[in-house]
């Protein structure tokens, strides 16, 4: 056992997340989260770890610090006092979760150039890559012997071809404004590509699967011999499924007529659509437990909101088993709701079985709180498999691998 | 045989298409159209008959008409020249072919309140309800004692649960400003069922299709139980599959993304997307056999041009098999590249094999030109249809069943 360690970032715009991982054995240590960076009187630093006892250890400690590099210095002393004394020797690499990456296909040491392709694509993710830059920055100045990786949330979905990733618009807004389907929560994707292999007991390069992230965001992927095809989430995590507050799919001139009719600006527009849309939109509340608790009480509006939310992704699993030319091998199930709503699962399961995909009740009723499982029956043509995701894990596997990678190769 | 006729008529803004129906037996005798209203030296009224030695008649005269209803007086005079001295006396009943009837499910006699509801609806079908309106005025004043008809493009998908219809926006944007998907082409998905339900003799209430209407306009329809239960137009026809000039789905975000970058109007953006995008932006050509020709010489944009169009009807096709459960009948291609494309009936259903669509060459080749026919291999479990669409027909069918009904009602 090494005392080597790896942390892994990701940062809001007004919070730093992070997660310690040991090296040897590989496994995560400690979460933690620096929240309300810049309010000086609420600024706080949580952090939990696993103990001995088996009820893990908890930290709540108000800290100002006025911006992320001052939220960084802080997470050190925390983690000097706290984990080890000679803590900032002991990191072998930093991890950082980038939102955009546009067409980068792999996770990339930090150098300039990566830096400037984030700065690019911060055009077409203005709320998440400048504080990612902000985390990076902030890292690089508390860490600056550390190597450091981005891995970007767009990398998984480099695989597509032209035909998913193009959207009917003039070529040259592709050519030259990048707009073009890029896709998000590649890295869970990726994740549960991987795990899904070994429980179906094939490589990873022969998997056929759909794996369904469904969270307060939600995105499909369609995975054909372990690469991506195509995807729900577009240029933004706007596109797609219906979530929590963002609306998903709509006709594209019902945004020029919202804007005419409710005379909308462009950003009143967007807020409404990510902010405002969606579960919250209909049923006036974003949590889908709740809309479920609702639905049950007889709302109606919550009924509807639910029934939307089950069929459009009872519609991307049609449309992805055409993608995957009918050749699936599993549909993935993960994220806060894939992993423990066995009603959602059910609902959407429910009217597929002429489809090949049949559930059993009972193992999708257990199958609940994070336990990874196959709920198919017997008869199933399709299995369904429940799998707990973990992009922090992935994020620190993948940094980890390209250190080694570096090391090896400067070696 | 009776001399009792029927005309249908379908107005743009600068043109009145006719087509005229004996009523018994029941068939189309002639189609013509007046084109370029209101432009005094280019007006032109253009007609065609059949006739007894096998080529039609054909007229071409340049008559002006400053507005719909002198193009409609017009159209009376070279109708009792050409047709029957007595012709206002023998029509039995108009059939208007209206864009956008909001939620209104079936065909309306024109009373003052159907006008009310047409007029409401331009909100939603400004390019469209307008002119059809100018047409409706134009053949009340010249048949004012003829009973009018109007035939919704929206009305048969007015079976859509709410689960397909609303967008996950703000509920008060579908209570306040109707805001939902309407869906278009409805007379045209009309027909194909039927034709589809006689073909694989069924009785219409017990037929689960897709129907496949792909043209310069496209769009696809889930059918069960002769029921439609999704469309992949929306609000207004520019969503779902990528058309000739329109962009079909892409991520909402886009469009304020757009906006921003190239600084365009609410109007700008609504051309461009309407009128610059599909095919035309993608390939440089609006036209689909033109862009298969090209992409056969090897031109690159043309190839990921008819990839993106063939990519999206598959992914429908997946997506509305999960609609119905998996439980479909038939696949039903139609409109001009539906009926006469072999070719892109190959592309789309090529790698659908694994779902159970298994096509015949032969007979793939074979169906085109306006035949009818079933293309489907002997084990292909879901039956494979080509059917000429004829909205016309079914406009003039749907008008004399309002009419005879009412006349059954008021004797």
């Amino acid at each position: 056992m090494s005392s080597k360690k790896l942390l892994v970032l990701n940062a809001g715009s007004s919070s730093l997340k992070f997660k310690l991982f040991g090296v040897e054995p590989f496994g995560a240590s400690m979460t933690g989260m620096f929240d309300r960076i810049g309010d000086a009187s609420n600024c706080v630093l949580k952090a939990s770890a696993p103990s001995a006892e088996g009820k893990p250890k908890k930290w709540e400690i108000k800290i100002p610090a006025k911006d992320h590099v001052g939220a960084m210095e802080n997470i050190l002393s925390f983690l000097k006092e706290n984990v080890s004394g000679t803590f900032a020797k002991e990191v072998v690499a930093v991890g950082h979760r980038v939102v955009h990456g546009l067409d980068i296909s792999q996770p990339a040491i930090l150098c300039e150039n990566t830096v400037n392709k984030i700065r690019e694509a911060a055009v077409l993710a203005p709320l998440h890559n400048p504080p990612g830059l902000q985390g990076i920055d902030a890292a690089q100045k508390v860490f600056p012997d550390v190597p450091q990786v981005a891995v970007f949330d767009t990398a998984f979905h480099a695989t597509m071809p032209a035909h998913s990733y193009m959207y009917g618009l003039p070529y040259d807004l592709y050519e030259k404004h990048k707009i073009r389907r890029y896709g998000f929560h590649g890295t869970s994707h990726k994740y549960l590509l991987e795990q899904a292999a070994g429980m179906l007991g094939k490589p990873v390069s022969e998997t056929n699967v759909i794996t369904c992230h469904l969270g307060s965001g939600s995105s499909i992927a369609a995975i054909r011999g372990g690469k991506c095809v195509d995807t729900t989430m577009g240029m933004t995590p706007l596109e797609g499924l219906m979530m929590g507050t963002r609306s998903g799919d709509m006709d594209p001139a019902v945004v020029l007529h919202m804007q005419k009719t409710l005379n909308l600006s462009i950003k009143d527009t967007d807020t409404m659509l990510n902010k405002k849309s969606g579960l919250l939109g209909v049923t006036g509340n974003n949590d889908l437990r709740s809309v479920i608790e609702n639905a049950q009480k007889g709302d109606q509006r919550s009924a509807l909101g639910l029934a939307m939310f089950v069929y459009r992704v009872q519609k991307y699993i049609g449309a992805y088993t055409a993608s995957l030319g009918g050749n699936v091998d599993a549909i993935v199930f993960s994220a806060g709701v894939g992993e423990n709503s066995s009603i959602i699962r059910g609902l959407i399961l429910e009217s597929l079985k002429g489809m090949g995909l049949v559930m059993d009740s009972a193992a999708n009723d257990a199958t609940v709180g994070g336990k990874q499982g196959d709920i198919s029956a017997s008869n199933s043509r399709v299995r369904l498999l429940v799998i707990p995701t973990d992009e922090e894990l992935s994020i620190a596997q993948q940094t980890l691998e390209v250190v080694q990678g570096k090391a090896a190769k400067s070696a």
